[in-house]
This record gives structure tokens, sequence and C-alpha cells, in this order.
């Protein structure tokens, strides 16, 4: 028995967990990559090295963040979240995000700044998606 | 250290998973919902009941198929397969490649199959995605 869940139940699953995959569209192609992000409030908070999926946001901000969680084959609950990529550029507000995303994933700055050829890394860029439909679904 | 895959690699990974995020375009919008599949040389199949994310990609069919597998934060593999949704109508390929889906899946048709409301649910829509791009990354 599948059911919908309701908008609260998929905010609330959204809120609790932090790792999703990203939906956009890059060069009119759909473009499919997993990010971590923390939500707050209605707003889900994302960084990222520059790069594809940045520059296709930037031209075609709509965006669906995928996560679900399957605890076995008959138990499993998955939310949709869509909403608009909005760059953060004021450095204050960016800071207050990284250390946000730092705090909840602690692992995450060497994974993503070191580079194969060792160079420093890029600036992040920091990014919110305000999320304005939701929906969802569970079984069991 | 982050290395890209070989395009081998990356099939070798997609042939041996199953399980992926599908990543196509529903009324204007990146849409993202889990699926299972089988690849099949450069073809994964796929089959899902009639709605939102087959509408939409009869209506544009590019796709996203997006896989990973994760052994720890810094031990992981990700791989990106692009292509173009192609309905299958003919019932003899159907059969076979519903009998292949759940040869490799037998849990998965009561759980598509059967509807909160318990009414028999529709004919499951088969289709074929010919991975004419992949690319890949992994670390560790």
């Amino acid at each position: 028995m599948i059911e919908q869940l309701s908008r609260t139940e998929a905010m609330a699953m959204l809120a609790a967990r932090g790792d999703a995959c990203l939906g956009c569209i890059v060069d009119d192609e759909p473009y499919v990559v997993p990010m971590h992000y923390v939500l707050e409030g209605e707003y889900a908070y994302l960084h990222s090295l520059p790069g594809r999926k940045i520059d296709g946001m930037r031209a075609s901000p709509r965006v669906c963040l995928q996560v679900q969680e399957v605890r076995s084959e008959f138990r499993w609950r998955s939310v949709q979240a869509f909403g608009d990529f909005e760059e953060i550029e004021d450095e204050a507000e960016k800071d207050r995000v990284l250390r946000l995303l730092f705090a909840r994933f602690p692992r995450l700055t060497p994974a993503d700044a070191v580079r194969r050829d060792g160079r420093a890394s890029a600036p992040p860029i920091v990014f919110r998606i305000r999320v304005d439909r939701v929906t969802g679904l569970r079984e069991g």
C-alpha cells in the first residue's frame, strides 16, 4: 500500500535528512547529482564547487531535490521538493551557511576541496532553494 | 583525491547496479525519482506505471540516470548516464523486458502494482534508454 505524505510529513523528512539527488537542467538536458543540504524553514542550503551544474542552474534555476529513506523493500519514504536556485553572494550570509553545512557535515570540506592535482580549489558557490512545492510517498 | 572513471568503468558500474535516480523534465521542470533498471549492452531497461514522469518523458525524451555506490564518506563512485526515453510497444519485447526486470528484482511487482484503493493497476509502461554519454567520478 503506497500512500501520499502530507506536506508536514514531507517537510519533516526533508529537515531530518541531508542527502539528496539534485536534479537540474544543464544544456537542455536533465542532470542529476548527489548533494548534501541543510533545511532551515522552507529553504534548503547547499554548496558546490563551480562547474556544469552551477552554470546550468544559473541559466535555468528550476530544480528538484529527491530524498529517500529505505528501511526495506516494502518500507520506504520518498520526497520530491521543487524550487528555484538562488545564489548567495553576501559574504556574511555565505559564511553563515558554510558554517551551518560544515557543522552538519564536518567531513565534507576536504572531500569537496581537494582536487587530484593538489591545486587550491576555487571558492565554493553557496546557494539556497526555497521549497515552493513538495510531494511525497510512503510504503509501510 | 577525486578521479574520473573511464567509460568502461562507468558502464561496468551501471551494469552491476540496478537502482538509480532517474532525472527527466516534466512541465519544463526537472523531475527526479528513484527507479530500478537492468542494463543490457548500452540499453537500460525500465518499467513504470503511467503517470507524470511517463507523460513528461513522452513529451521531452532526454533523461539522466544517476547511480551511486557509497562505501564510506571517502570511498564512493558516482555515474551519470544520459540518453533518450524510448517506449517499447511491441508486446513480445515488452514481455521479455518485464521478465528480465522481475527476474532481477523479484519483489518489485507487488510494490509497483498494488494501489491504495485496491484497484487493479494499469498495464505497465516499458521503456529503454540507450546510454549515449556516460561520466563518472570516484574517490578512494
